[in-house]
This record gives structure tokens, C-alpha cells and sequence, in this order.
């Protein structure tokens, strides 16, 4: 952050400060995710790779950090009310989880395309389902119409300071446990979390690089970064449903300033890198998950000279949660 | 271990010691595997689940502990003319892999019907394959002649004491994790693990209980423990195929002194904890090494009124060594 922190910390929605406050209001709460590495992904990358199990996070995503952060956040009038939010599954299952930890209702506006395994996590952790059509408008419509109704308090997935904050918490845990990192490799979606691990990351070593992982089919990221605003597009094609939302106006500007690049990779080295986490790492990990091993073996990343003194790569892996149908599947076709 | 170990420490073929300095011996080799918990498994289970994750150990089992102990006793006179064995599979590629750290030739006597990615692990590692045919005398003809030609110092992948020392470092680990454990779950098969986590832990804890899972077609253990002598199995039906070795002449006194009983579950049992191991943990983890999971679980187990006061149970999940297809298919009959 050098030069930019000193007179930018209070315009972006997080900073170190929030992310710290956030690690100790949740740490009873969350697993603190192991950190695999295999001899072999190294070999095969060229590089000492140091992989974030946030699969094994509580509701098997990162999510659970900052939705537990948000809930945790609000006071006890306002937490009585419930929360709400609109999310394709990992944040809503983490969101309905925290919830019930502290005891308030939970609603969740779930597209009716979302996959099946996400939709059980919910109601496994007691979230109420309600559903939506599979577009954005239908999903903010449904949820505002939750909110009037019910006077619960909408948790963004990621354009929310105290997601920002709780996603951050990872990036903390894992350079306590890999300080040696020299390159973090993050799945950018909407830029919740790999907004609070630049800002956490480069606030503890400047130095550090951070680089987002996008499937080529919903790289609004990596043209957002080129044209210098926020990139919507009309449609995603990707495997890797969690990946398909656009940034938001408190994660955009994180994004524009912290993270180093966008490395976009397509479907095939998506599946490719899911079947190295099953096969090597005896990792469950969905598409959207994988994505992070995807980039550090893409062509794109290898042959790309900005990149060739990366020699100690922390990759998150999350979440967990894909039909086993699905991936067997997707590894046949 | 109480009273035996005051008259019968120097019968068994390894005792506390001998696993500490295992412990020392292989320490900057091996993984330290983390331990992940569930809610939900807890929930299932209406007790505490801790599972040691060896499947994330090198070569994706618990095997290369005391490979690694094996060979790196050996002195460098012995070491140079390398090591053999036969084996079903994970202790073939744990052998290649510590050999290979050593820098001396593993020969592996491997049959006919091994799973292909446990094949494919040994020629990873470096190992030399030479095929028998699918019995135990074919396998250890063959070993016997390789001896003969080249030397090699034969490693039995369970009827020996440096592999017992070796594997029961796994159980001074786990006690370091997770003190609060007041019962081990552990596969069986030759007895190479459990004899080495009995011995451990029954010297940490005397009062802590450690159970034999086994499948239901290949209950040599749970024979041989009613019969109070070693039970050899005309043929074996599971698809655990890690769990159809037969107790040694080594292990068996050890699992007749100290294991305090032997759970048995049939493979659909086993099946579906592969299942929830997969769905809930996001492990991936072999048939014989999700067995731990499918004992507790059982109604061998609940029912069993001896058993009720166990609420912190170590559950060790390893292998991971799966050919994703054979996952797929026991999932789907």
C-alpha cells in the first residue's frame, strides 16, 4: 500500500484496522483452515505452492468469515430483525449458519438454477429459502421485497465493508502460517475477498503481490482493470457458477488499486485443476474454488516474465461445495 | 497399558520409545496432517469427531511414516542396495517416495489387480514396478527373488517393528492436536497402524480407547480377537482393499493386548461414510480409509452400551488414494 496508504485508508470500505477487528470478533466462530502443500503440484507448477483450505471453512467456503463478521457487527435490536441476502450458495449457506450461532432468523433468496448441494447447505443450517429467478433483478427485487416485509437487514455477498473485513481475516491467518508467501492467488468474483486480502496482504508486507484468478467466461474483472471502471457484462459462460457476479462500488476500487493483475483461465484448466485437488491433493474443491490452481498452471500466468520470480504462491481453495454429479461430469466430457 | 507394560514392554516388536525416536527420526519428512472437525458429523454422530487427515500425508496415506522410519534407520552399507516389498498399494508408493528421498531403489512387488492410481502413485515416486499375480504367495515369491538378485532389503508393509514405531507417530501427533481425545478409531488390516497408535497412546493415556474398524468380509481381526489366535481368512470380500491383509505374527500380540474391540461395518456402511467424507469434510478419502467414520456410525458401535461414555473420538482417515470412477460407481448402486 506504501504511498497510496498514507493518504487513501479511509476511502475504501476496509482497511487493516477493520480486518484486525474482524479476526477477533469471529475467531471463536471459524475453523482455522489448514495449509497443504504436495511435492508433487510443485513440481508441475515450478513453483512451492501453499494451498488455503478454506474448503474445510465452516459451510465449506470463506464465506462464513465475513458473514460471521457482519452478524456479529450488528446490534442486538437490529440482529433481532434476521438478515437477508440474495447469493448463489456459498454465502448464503455461511450467512444462515452464523445466523443460527447467534440465534436470529435467516432468509435466503436463492435463483432457482442454483446447485442442488448449495440450496441443502442452506436449509441444513436452518436458513429460510426463498426463491428468485435465475437473474440479478429478480434476486434484488425478491430480497427488497424481504427486507419491507420482515425488517431484516440485507447482507450483501460482497459489497459490504464487513464481508470485506471478514474475508480478510484468511489473508491474516494465512501469512501466520506461510510467512515465507511471496504471491496470493485469489478467485475474483465479486471482490469481496480478494479485497480484504489485498488490503490485509500488502498492509503487512507491501511487497507481496496479489493476483486475482477469473474464468475467461465472466472476465469482467480483468476488463474492468483495463478500461479503469467497472466492466458489466450481458452474459457469463463459465463452470464455475460462484464466479459469475460483477464487482461492486466498494469492491472496484480495492481491485483497481491493490491487485496486481487478473489472470483469466478457461473451463478446460478449471475442471483440470478440480481433478489435480481430488487426485494429489485429496481436496473436494468446486470449479469456482479451483480456480486459483488453474491460474498459477495457465500459460498465461507461467509465460507471463512479470511473474517468473513468484516462487512461493499461497493459492486459496474454496469452497467445497459441488455435486458429486457434476464433478464427475464435468471430468468425462 | 498399566500393568502389562511393567512385565511386557520387550515382547511386543516396538513400545514408546522406539515411536518417539521414530518421531524424531522422520520428523522434517513427513506432513504434520491437520485435524478437521464438523458440526454436522457431530451432530450425526451425537458425539465429538476429530479426524486426523493422513490422506494428506505424503504419497495420500499413513503409510509413509513408517516408510520413512524403515529407511532411514538402515545403515548406509544396507541402504545402498535399496528395499522391496509387496503391498496393495500405499505402502508400494510411500516405500518409492522415502527411498527416493534417500536416493537409494525401491523394488515393488505389486498384484495384478492393484488400482490403477495407486500404480501410478508408486511410478510418481520412483519406484521400480514388478508385477505378481494376485495372492499372497506369488507376492512374496516374487519379493523373495528380488531379495535374492539384488540385495534389497525387504520393508513388510506391516509385520515389522520400524513400521510399527513409524505409524504410531501418527497417534503422538494427534494426541498433541487434540488432548482431549478419549477414544482412537483406527483401520485395520495387517495391524501395522493400530498396533503403533495402541502402543502410543495407551502409554500417553492408559485410559484411552483404542478401536479396530474393519469391513465385515475381511474380519480376520475380529475373528482373531474372539478365537484369541491369529485368523486367516480363505478369501476376503470388500471393497476396502487396503483392510485385506491378515494380522503378522508382530501385530497381533499387540492388537490382542491393546485394542480394546474390533467394530465391524459392511461396504455400504463404508460407502457412505466415503460419501459424507466427501460431501461434509471435502476429503477425499479411499474406501479403507473411511472406515473409521463408517464404525462410528454403525449400530455395531451406537448400540453397544460399552461404548456410550466415548465423546471425543479420533477418527484416522487415510488413504486418499481413489480412482475417482470406483468412487462414482459404488456411489451410484
Amino acid at each position: 500500500m506504501e504511498e497510496k496508504s498514507q493518504t487513501t485508508c479511509e476511502k475504501y470500505a476496509a482497511d487493516i484496522f477493520s480486518i484486525r477487528e474482524a479476526q477477533v470478533r469471529i475467531k471463536s466462530f471459524v475453523h482455522r483452515t489448514p495449509v497443504l502443500s504436495s511435492e508433487t503440484l510443485n513440481s508441475i507448477a515450478g513453483r512451492k505452492l501453499l494451498f488455503k483450505c478454506e474448503c474445510f471453512q465452516k459451510g465449506g467456503a470463506f464465506k462464513f468469515r465475513g458473514a460471521c463478521n457482519a452478524i456479529f457487527s450488528l446490534d442486538d435490536g437490529l440482529a433481532a430483525r434476521g438478515v437477508v441476502t440474495h447469493s448463489s450458495g456459498n454465502h448464503a449457506a455461511a450467512l444462515s449458519l452464523a445466523a443460527k450461532l447467534r440465534g436470529i432468523p435467516a432468509y435466503i433468496v436463492i435463483p432457482k438454477n442454483a446447485p442442488k448441494c448449495k440450496v441443502e447447505n442452506v436449509k441444513r443450517y436452518g436458513g429460510n429459502v426463498i426463491w428468485s429467478e435465475a437473474n440479478m433483478q429478480s434476486r434484488e427485487e425478491t430480497a427488497a421485497k424481504v427486507v419491507k416485509e420482515t425488517g431484516a437487514v440485507l447482507v450483501h455477498p460482497y459489497n459490504d465493508g464487513r464481508i470485506i473485513s471478514g474475508q480478510g481475516t484468511m489473508a491474516l491467518e494465512l501469512l501466520e502460517q506461510a510467512p515465507q508467501i511471496d504471491t496470493i492467488i485469489v478467485p475474483i468474483s465479486g471482490g469481496g475477498l480478494i479485497s480484504g486480502v489485498a488490503l490485509a496482504a500488502k498492509s503487512i508486507n507491501p511487497a507481496i503481490r496479489v493476483l486475482a484468478a477469473e474464468p475467461i467466461g465472466a472476465n469482467d474483472a480483468a476488463q474492468s482493470k483495463t478500461a479503469g471502471r467497472i466492466i458489466n457484462l450481458a452474459e457469463t459462460n463459465t463452470i464455475a457458477d460462484g464466479l459469475r457476479a460483477f464487482l461492486g462500488d466498494l469492491t472496484w476500487p480495492i481491485v483497481r488499486d491493490f491487485v496486481d493483475d487478473v489472470i483469466t483461465v478457461d473451463d478446460k484448466e478449471i475442471v483440470e485443476a478440480m481433478r489435480l485437488c481430488y487426485e494429489i491433493l485429496k481436496v473436494a474443491v468446486e470449479p469456482s474454488g479451483a480456480i486459483g490452481l488453474a491460474a498459477v498452471l495457465s500459460d498465461n500466468f507461467r509465460r507471463n516474465p512479470t511473474w517468473k520470480d513468484c516462487s512461493h504462491i499461497g493459492i486459496v481453495l474454496s469452497g467445497g461445495n459441488v455435486d458429486l454429479g457434476v464433478l464427475w461430469d464435468s471430468f468425462n466430457k
